[in-house]
């Protein structure tokens, strides 16, 4: 089963779209989890209390590898834990992966190895960086408005009278198309301009939304997007808000809380509530 | 000392541009260092073999993702053999890294704790996916023309009369100015039609050029960019053609000898040879 089937599943099951972001940082786990070997038992108790509200995961690669000579180790481990507790929830490894094809391919083979569903991909380098990925049965979610102050840097160009992020997500439907697979858009909550010119043009492609909390986005922000064309809702994806809701003996309540919160707020925006 | 000056000092020393891409791969590996742990060690032989004739080493973050694991462990110990056997050759930790604010400052992290003097960045999150990169004292190399075929599908769209490359150039030779700090650009020998428009836009950022070898540039090509303004040379990248060019027990004179070779290339082309 592909990312969107168990996403899609999930969202039946539980009316949310909550994807938690899992961005280990020792300063910030509760004192019982700060070192690198204890961060998989730390996402362990985070998957325990939020899988009734969660739709996926999302480990940050570049957490895990700041992480030190075990990074890989520790999230291979820590998606193993997500799967034990919670096999149904998707794994989005975001790593905003991009390079040459011989190269993607030892990326897609790391993903794979790691035992994600699927990756999130930076486009710049085109068609070919993405290939190795969908080779190995991952599904891919592709950078196009992203959630940082400067995204117009380069995002907002001007190309033939719209905005680069709106030619990418063409793009991105087009590739679609043509290789016969659903990818996804990452599509910033901080820049709820851009979410109907996007989703005009690639009214197939689901968004991943990140910058809810912490960044300063809303969901009801991220919601204006709404569905795809064929009912998919956007990814809501929160991270420090969730898994660090606490620091205290009650870090495992207010995780839960935190995500039943996001789950009822997407609930009755969608009517569903 | 950064990036800039030690590549300098090689360039006058060897007078040699080259830059040899460290892409560990169990299966092109001589049979006796065909696992993860012996890694660090063939590196260190291709370093002893390849240092008179290489003015940088660039390894490669997915190929040691992809060994599991002891990826990041052994990353860290083949920059410490090169620092080791060659402390004044500058690392360029290549990640194509790009993420917002607080996720690059962890990839930074990486880059640091690994040892490198500089990083690969993809640069379509714009300038603050940059600076936690400057904030380590990193030297950051954009990518802006990439060496695989498909690079045009975004980096070839039309950006007000000019490819996006092009004003990527701009932008990276803009925020170089602002941030007082030199940045190198990414421009494949396989599009050596790019050369002329990316060197007149940014006439002091000097080049990363891969695509030499198995990808089909040739050295010739990657020259006739030539210098910056100011005398830098293009970093001209050489992976697998010079450390797989035996995978025999003369792999190491193999190594030495394709590197003088390309070694020489440059001195001729640049008429010192």
């Amino acid at each position: 089963m592909g990312l969107w089937e168990k996403f899609l599943n999930q969202w039946h099951q539980k009316t949310s779209a909550l994807v938690v972001g899992l961005d280990p940082d020792l300063k910030k786990v509760p004192p019982e989890f700060a070192s690198p070997g204890k961060i998989p038992e730390f996402f362990g108790e985070i998957v325990r209390a939020t899988a009734p509200f969660a739709a996926g995961y999302k480990p940050n690669t570049a957490f895990f590898l700041a992480l030190g000579d075990d990074g890989i180790k520790i999230l291979r481990a820590t998606v193993e834990r997500i799967s034990s507790l919670a096999p149904d929830i998707p794994v989005i490894l975001d790593g905003k992966f991009n390079d040459v094809g011989h190269t993607a391919e030892k990326y897609a083979q790391f993903a794979s190895a790691v035992g994600a569903d699927a990756v999130v991909i930076n486009p710049y380098l085109g068609r070919d960086s993405i290939v190795p990925f969908l080779e190995r049965d991952l599904d891919v979610i592709l950078l196009c408005a992203t959630s940082n102050p400067s995204f117009a840097d380069l995002q907002g160009l001007d190309v033939g009278g719209k905005p680069l992020y709106v030619v990418v997500a063409e793009i991105s439907a087009r590739w679609s198309e043509q290789m016969d697979r659903r990818f996804g858009l990452v599509v910033g909550a901080t820049h709820p301009e851009t979410f109907g010119e996007i989703r005009r043009v690639a009214p197939k492609l689901p968004f991943l939304v990140p910058g809810i909390g912490v960044q300063g986005g809303t969901i009801d922000a991220a919601f204006r997007a709404t569905m795809t064309e064929d009912g998919i809702p956007p990814m809501v994806v929160s991270a420090r808000s969730v898994i660090y809701a606490s620091r205290g003996p009650d870090f495992r309540e207010r995780a839960g809380e935190k995500g039943r919160e996001i789950r009822d707020a997407i609930k009755s925006l969608l009517g569903t509530g």
